[in-house]
């Protein structure tokens, strides 16, 4: 995927003063008719989703199952419109193709036409909810992404640690599973090793549904364990993700910067430029 | 919503004796007639709101039935007396109509009027729960409040990015949901999209009723996946949470600046300067 | 509840030998009986809890019942012997027997007695279990009594937050609960105010057993809400104890005491008594 | 369980050629040959590990039960001829042979032939899985080792405070088991004191599977304040980790000591003292 910058292809010269007009209305929001054109696109959207789940509502599907179906044509065939306007506007067609919402883009209208030979499939076309995430461009929630940026950037410093406790995770049900397995066995509803691991993911993440839950007083004294396993293991990602959360918190705080060497992050109570030796102005 | 300041209204010349008499009482708590309202309010409320649950027991409305109701109509009565007192004794109805306790005065008495229409809806007369709200100003818990004040701040602070937080969540759940429905289908209890996302949220907030579970193996696999994810998105607002009430720690003790080295980060009980040792003002 | 100055007591002149010698033994864990009294002690109790709890086992009870029972006698009386010994040989006996332990040594022995005549009762003997906190004097685990000290302080000090969030649960399933009756309805398993009360529980802790969930899609759709405002909820108390826990952490980093006005409390970074403005010495 | 430092071993004089290049293939990831050995055991054991599975599901057994059956067999031969050539190829084959990866090399072959004894016993190979561990050494991810140290000493520096919580747990689900046992009693699913510990266990952990659940009305109203209760004490573990995880940040910060005011907290990029501006020392 590659992250399109818009401006660039905008001053592309190669481009007509028609597809101009087009990119303007498609892409940005900062026009009248851009932002008629972004509204009206998240209410299509936003219908577009709505109509998709009632339809799969059987009483719903069985008293209006062709007016949906009709709706459902016609946001496709809007959105594959638009899309095709979009490939039509800008410079580098294939860029937007395979950028993020490019690809977004082309994913919301697939399912109806793939829906055409697998009915199922058409009901995947829910994805285009995906597409609301321009709503964050549309009303220049810069600082809502700003907050985004914030969260994310603390999620991918977790992510290598998150991911290591999701390996060890992964490992610790496998083995739990099969040992469930040999202890409370098929008659107890642990059919299986796949199953008795599926058990172990509901137990240590404590979701708990309660289909398969141990019967033999042995099982249970083990189940014991896991779940006060799976007491301290819930521990491990919030103390991941809060630890990372509360760095930037400490960034903000060193505002000064040394007026010799121009560094910066020195501690609020420091008086001397820790880099060079210099004192620090207050 | 408008925040009432009931001294100034209180002293608002247009106010007869009688009515600032029964002002005193109904509205303050520092006489002894204020006091001995207020307790005897809290109990009424208290016995109130029993009754409604006590009545919407089956067995004990049989038994009981026509008891509760007679109590109930009292302390609708009581309660619409108080209201219209309420209304009377301060200098700007309207003012207090349209503030959060003289709303919630009104919606507490309000269900059982319209109860006479719509007997199920007189069972909401228990949101008059939400009067109990007064306890903390009747014992005069200013500690519990400023307790209560670093708590609101503190989510007040969190609720942009918990915002967005609810946003991301709310379109995975939609992914996730149609995809199962996709995946497991009507014949195992996924009987529609909304079904499907209800699954997801009650699967990926780790609550787990059982009465939706995925039965098919890949189900399970993709279950296994919306799980561990759930386990990672579960320390998203606690992180978000326990970093913001950490910032508040340390901004109310970093209140006072030194008058002679203008150095701040003193604690609360601080009478001399931590750095030049010259005196702080209070 | 009194704190138990042991050393006090056994230094008071009333003591007799006697007295004083059983009061090293049972009290004490200094000499070798006073170790070989308190390791037989744990080891009673811990057979005494464990054949309580396969008492109840009905397999097992139909077998051993008349051998349990006699057991049970048994340990009831050794353990009714060491409480009267408890009282003779303190000085204070009532000082004793109001303090922690003394309400636990007495509750530990009462329900076999009160079983004679509500047979049921006599499985409350398991809170014998609880005596087991003796364990960390026996084994001089202070360093672990030091680790609860941390943990107890760290709650205390939550206590207040956590009560006034308690209290908000509290009115939260109150308004929830009753909101959920009128939307199902006794004929979805919402039979009253209180079960849809314990629904909200059962829902808002995300333990969610499943005896209860909503049928209707309105229902559906309110809990999802309630679900993620859960979420949000679990976010706090833990978000309390861990910012609280992390205060004592910065509080022993300040170790120094100042030479002039002996008041502690000082930050790392400080140069001067912040009480007295008095140098501190490095 | 003794940590084996390989090194050492490889350069004892005592191993012929043979045994060197056989050592380098198995216990080396350096060589071309070692890479392909550690790849190939990977592969294999991923193999193994999902016959295994599939061959416990019921429906796939009938079908491919005894191929499943060969292929495990010629896994088990496979990997006990590697065990094998590890105890050859080191110079202290008992060393290797309570190492930790040594045992659960061994673990990884024995269950096969017990179950040839025992046939449920054979399914516990999956543990087999525990041998992927060695993933980190053959890829060389140092930084994954390092983070996993970071978590490892967070929870070992937890453990005590941990195991206390666990202490305390322990002890709180066995009297609330034991008093739910008395409340609500065989005919509502609490058939014994111990099926009633599971449910206060699976209460308390916020698990929630269902199975047996609070019917009468006292029941309920327990429940609920177990529930509040779990709320709270699931805020423990993830305090005490959240708490344990900041403190590795701030002690790599605070190693170094200025030589001239003695002052500490200096960051670990610092070159000047920032309190008095002198020169650290690295």
């Amino acid at each position: 995927m590659v992250k399109l910058n818009y401006n660039e292809i905008r001053h592309t010269p190669s481009l007509s003063p028609i597809q101009r007009n087009i990119h303007d209305i498609i892409f940005e929001a900062d026009t009248l008719w851009g932002k008629v054109f972004d509204i009206t696109l998240l209410i299509l959207i936003f219908l577009s989703v709505t109509i998709t789940a009632l339809d799969s509502v059987d009483s719903l599907n069985i008293k209006y199952g062709s007016f949906f179906n009709t709706c459902e044509w016609v946001f496709t065939i809007l959105f594959t419109i638009e899309y095709v306007l979009r490939l039509y506007c800008v410079a580098k067609p294939f860029h937007y193709a395979i950028s993020f919402f490019g690809i977004i883009d082309l994913v919301a209208i697939l399912p109806n036409y793939v829906g055409l030979f697998f009915p199922d499939v058409r009901f995947l076309s829910v994805v285009r909810i995906l597409r609301f995430f321009r709503v964050f461009r549309l009303f220049k929630l810069v600082h809502f992404t700003h907050e985004v940026d914030v969260l994310v950037e603390s999620l991918k410093r977790s992510i290598k640690r998150i991911g290591i406790f999701t390996f060890y995770v992964f490992i610790i049900v496998f083995c739990v599973g099969s040992v469930m397995y040999i202890i409370e066995g098929p008659e107890n509803g642990f059919t299986s090793i796949p199953i008795s691991v599926y058990w172990a993911v509901v137990t240590l993440t404590t979701v708990g549904y309660g289909d398969i839950s141990p019967k033999t007083p042995l099982g249970q004294a083990f189940s014991f364990f896991i779940m006060l396993l799976g007491y301290g293991i819930i521990a491990i990602p919030t103390g991941i993700v809060t630890s990372e959360m509360l760095i930037p918190k400490k960034k903000v705080i060193t505002t000064q910067s040394c007026p010799f060497c121009c560094r910066e992050g020195h501690d609020a109570d420091a008086k001397y430029c820790k880099y060079c030796g210099k004192p620090l102005e207050d």
